[in-house]
């Protein structure tokens, strides 16, 4: 790691509160620190700023006083003598501390810096990195950026920002944070071309004091954003990331987030990138799934998603009608839906009766619903059949397979009064609809303005994007259903129980049973008279396990026994004591475990391991193959409730298992989930001196919940 | 099922022989029979020629020798007095066999009948169809459709076509074949966008002599074509289809096949839509995977894989390298890579000295490249780039994030100065390279100029797309090479075989040991004498079956007793006999099988069962929970080669269990896929009335094979 320093959670995601983030956001005025005629970054945010329509102060600043395009420059931002909200510093890397006094002499508290040339290309830049971090806290001044393209806020009409912005862009209620100058950039074209409305674009480049955390919370708070795109590398300080998640959860803002280091080529891309580590990506994976974060792979299923999110609102239930004017689409439509898990419920029986009443014999009455090539000689039928839809109960969301014209040539009459008249079935419905081109469509200016006039709700993202981003619509509004109505639960937030982790597993055992967590009845015995006599009680067949402090794998030695008769406990005893002292010469030898011997059930794997980004976290798994072949697991940040790892068990792709299976009987589920809260709770007790706590296996046999084995390992 | 006659698989997909084809699909001159300018068909129609640049001669036909937009016209065909290829028929349904008739007179060999009304649309569209069809045969015409729009070849220049075209349609070497109309309309229009060209499309409707299958095959012969896409709904000639299918492999021409059907609710609206019924969905993906077809889900993937694999041609082995000037764009896409299984090797060591040379010192020389910012100021870094990694033997494909500009607004000067760069780092590298857009682009005139002009193999259908494509070409390349060095191998055309079906447990495993197969030793016995005698020779424990024509699931009443000692045997024998016969009072019992208990090794089931579309489908799966809860099976059609077994067993998800585990030994892969390829010829011998053959377990331990169980089932 040749970057160690850069790296750690800040103390601080940002200096400033939300509300204060106004003036950096939406600036009445900005002055450009650097500014030049022969600068492309002044040509080019002079440019963005026009195209923003920007009707705040812009005062140029350069160390000559020079005018800029005909504009009279001062030599310092001391020197404009009135209120400046956001500086824009595009002055060389060596310059910038001195810029920074310039900045705080002016009282100005926000600054946007655009350079490379820091943490990104190796120590030396690193250094210099830190000396602004310095300053800007000295200053309290708010730094977007080194190394980003600033921001551009369509939605309140300013921009500080060097990338391209298209002459006509279009404002709507998405926004975009990236970590990544091109990608914020190549996100902002692609949603343009697709006629997708940003908010604004927020490039937070390597983060000095205002990070992607910081961001979330400001367009949680943004009434102009519904949805909020993020583009990561690194979580740069994960209690404010989960903080800001959890956040936007609870207003009901969908956080999508497109977060690279799925590969392990990925990483080491990422280091080589801006040195960022990307962390452990079954983690993060398992954090978006607890934080109900719609996570995506790519830039397209990014601004697909959060286009259809920001135009589905609440939904009473999870039922999609389709209908298209072509069969052949239908069933592509009704494919992808199956693969991507949308249901596609029946109509009920008075929707069938209306639809039968409207459509021609030789049509079906069904959903998805073929309206046939009639509806091209009546396109009234869309908007009749749009109103017949959408009062169906069992259908929540209805989606009309339709395209804008693209151009001139491809406008017909029978288009325009296809989408007049679904506008107006849109307008009339009860429900929510949207209309979904049947392919990836761009969106021109003309198109916009048949999409504007018939207020059409219109995704044009095409069924291979637009059906998993209805998908994951659907997914996110069903957690804020099933999160408002019956809330995660209480988690245990105990405070760590201090004193020395438990040193054996007999110690693990019975630190467990402290938390209600179910154990097998295990003796701790020294001599095989001690053995032979906790044996009689415990049943038919027992199961001894070497005590041995010094010894991880009893098996592998010799040291565990099963299936014992408890008349041979005895002799077993000696035998494997001397079998284990033969293979183990130096272990210190405290004792046996004797207990019970269990047979059948469900056996699982419940671990707790530190992670170096996050902290402990909870792994549950099935037993045997499905853990070892099949790497079938289910993760979670601690604490958890019990409604967590319900959520974790209804993962596993063995979860079936736990139905019961030929003669195994079915697990009591929620008992199993509450068992496994309750062993998180025990290793979240233990603090950060924990490494990994292990029940393997946890027994569920029907209500029966054991714990058969426990470790615990200290860092 | 409401149209039995019309989905049995015809005779015969087309009369004619696919250079006869040419005079439909390349005509000289057309007839439109029914012309009429009122008709918006007759518009529509002559509208294509002329975008297509149609230079054959056309003929006008109506009943009342109307001219049509100042063309004269006769009143039949057979009145033109000129050799016509193709006669386009705009006429009532109820008129079409005297239209045929006319046809004949005029000594036209091919038609095109856009009209609906047929067969989807109930019992007396079906009717109708079926006389058109015994006309058509009589004559020996060719039809297209009905229910279809037609084909328009825009290679050839021609087109008898009435969906919509755009006016300066891009000319490739992608053929575009459906049963929708509006699907190949949606994908023309796609195509459209995207930039890539076409050949032709063919819209086959309801098929009633030429299908998709000698569609497939005049475009295999068809020059100017590279890759053929199929939309479907039901493949009506299963034969003829894989047959086209294994032709075009054999050629070396993709087959990109979007075939729905996967889900129950597209079964049920495929059948409303055309009376289709479109098959066991499973079945249709094993045959993908059996003869080479590349079967995607959306129109956007059948677009964006066929642009790809005309793009790549043969490659020597299947490591991409990647190149983008942004970092964060390179981790997209190498996570992209990971998720899609495509190997972006470590470059090598000269590889990585020559890019140090080129780079700054701050950029990484590792695969995925990022030129960084610096490229932005000297675009010439693109093609020496280009030129260094292509060199790179472990990489066979380089693909290049880039963006062509879709507008004035982003065409800049670096731009433009980089895509010059880069078309001349294509054109001097050594091996092949694409630009891949980052995002999906569509793609406007003015940059096709941009890509005609600098010779580009530009894919525009982005990252999301895009990657899942290259790895459907680079597995399709593979299976390719794979299958010239080593071929599929000897697949059992074993003649049928005659005579009766075996009618036990005993005579199938008698009967699979003809053909090779090992089966466990098994005596039949009838007195518990026997059975004990039989037992002394055969090892430590004993297994003992019922033997009884009447009893399917012997198990289920007391008819399987494990794991016995020899000396229990005579006991079990006639325990085992009253138990049967007290549950099975009316079951006539042979007697029992005697054989060796068998232990450990990895149990598999191999079945045999009559698809009543396919013929018998051989399935391959892990025993126990991969079977019963994962449903982990793989299925081929009969005959198979070892070769296919091989992989098959390769595609289950449970794979991993044949390379050993804990104490299991690794299996023999190669005699197991043997042992399979046997079963499976054994089975194909049975004929025709054959319903089931299942071996379950068939166990492997090492390199011991053994079926441990039979069972044939006649239809």
């Amino acid at each position: 790691m040749q970057q160690p320093q850069a790296r750690k959670p800040a103390v601080a995601d940002t200096l400033q509160s939300n509300f204060s983030l106004d003036p950096l956001f939406r600036p009445r005025s900005v002055a450009i620190v650097g500014a030049s005629e022969r600068s492309p970054w002044t040509r080019s945010v002079k440019r963005n700023m026009g195209v923003t329509q920007f009707q705040g102060r812009v005062h140029m600043v350069n160390r000559r006083g020079e005018s800029v395009f005909g504009q009279a420059a001062t030599a310092s931002c001391a020197a404009i003598g009135e209120l400046v909200d956001v500086a824009l510093l595009l002055i060389p890397a060596s310059s910038l501390t001195a810029a920074l006094d310039d900045l705080a002499a002016a009282n100005i508290r926000n600054a946007v810096i655009l350079s490379s040339g820091f943490a990104e290309t190796g120590p030396q830049g690193l250094r210099l990195q830190m000396e602004v971090e310095a300053k800007a806290r000295a200053h309290g001044i708010t730094i977007l950026g080194p190394n980003c393209l600033g921001f551009a806020n369509f939605a309140a009409h300013s921009a500080v920002w060097a990338g391209t912005l298209q002459a006509r862009s279009v404002v709507g209620n998405v926004a975009v944070v990236s970590q990544s100058g091109a990608v914020a950039n190549t996100t902002n074209h692609f949603a343009h071309q697709q006629g997708v409305g940003l908010s604004c674009v927020i490039s937070t480049g390597n983060e000095i004091n205002f990070g992607i955390a910081a961001a979330i919370d400001y367009l949680v708070d943004d009434a102009a954003t519904k949805v909020i795109c993020v583009f990561m590398e690194s979580v740069r300080d994960p209690a404010a990331f989960t903080t800001a998640a959890a956040n936007a959860f609870a207003r009901g803002k969908p956080l999508v987030v497109l977060k690279v280091g799925r590969s392990e080529i990925t990483a080491k891309a990422a280091k080589a990138h801006t040195g960022a580590l990307v962390g452990d990506d079954r983690v993060f994976d398992a954090i978006c799934r607890q934080f109900g974060i719609v996570r995506v792979r790519s830039i397209e299923e990014l601004v697909v998603t959060a286009d259809v999110m920001a135009k589905v609102g609440p939904l009473r239930g999870s039922g999609v009608g389709l209908v298209s004017i072509s069969g052949g689409l239908c069933e592509i439509a009704a494919d992808l839906a199956d693969a991507e898990s949308v249901d596609l419920p029946a109509f009920n029986d008075e929707t069938v009766a209306a639809l039968r009443e409207l459509l021609p014999a030789f049509a079906t009455a069904q959903n998805p619903l073929d309206l046939t090539a009639v509806s091209t000689e009546q396109p009234i039928l869309m908007q009749r059949v749009i109103e017949t839809i959408a009062k169906d109960r069992s259908i929540s969301l209805l989606c009309h397979l339709f395209e804008v014209p693209e151009s001139q040539e491809d406008t017909s009459h029978f288009s325009l009064a296809a989408l007049e008249h679904i506008g107006k079935g849109v307008a009339a419905a009860p429900g929510p609809v949207i209309v979904l081109a049947s392919t990836m469509r761009a969106v021109s200016v003309s198109g916009r303005e048949i999409i504007e006039k018939n207020s059409l709700p219109y995704v044009s993202g095409g069924l291979e994007l637009g059906m998993p981003a209805i998908s994951r619509a659907l997914r996110w509004l069903e957690l804020q259903r099933r999160r408002s109505t019956s809330p995660r639960g209480a988690v245990s937030g105990a405070a760590t129980r201090g004193g020395p982790l438990p040193r054996s597993e007999f110690e693990a055992q019975q630190y467990l049973v402290q938390f209600g967590v179910p154990v097998v009845p295990t003796a701790f015995v020294r001599t095989a008279a001690e053995a032979a006599e906790a044996a009689t009680t415990m049943g038919a067949r027992i199961v001894i396990k070497i005590a041995s402090k010094d010894i991880a794998h009893k098996s592998d030695v010799g040291g565990v026994m099963l299936d014992l008769h408890p008349e041979d406990v005895r002799a077993a005893f000696d035998g494997m004591l001397a079998t284990v002292k033969s293979r183990c010469p130096d272990a210190t030898i405290d004792g046996a475990l004797v207990s019970p011997m269990r047979r059948g059930g469900v056996e699982l794997l419940v671990g707790v391991k530190q992670d170096p980004q996050w902290g402990p976290v909870l792994a549950v798994g099935l037993g045997g193959i499905f853990v070892e072949l099949l790497k079938d697991t289910s993760l979670r940040l601690l604490p958890v409730s019990q409604a967590d790892v319900g959520e974790m068990l209804a993962e596993l792709r063995g979860a079936r298992l736990l139905a019961g299976h030929r003669n195994v009987a079915a697990v009591d589920v929620g008992k199993l989930a509450e068992v496994i809260a309750r062993i998180g709770q025990a290793a979240f007790a233990l603090g950060p001196s924990l490494e990994t706590l292990e029940v393997n296996p946890l027994l569920a046999m029907g209500t029966r919940i054991e714990a058969l084995d426990a470790l615990v390992v200290g860092r």
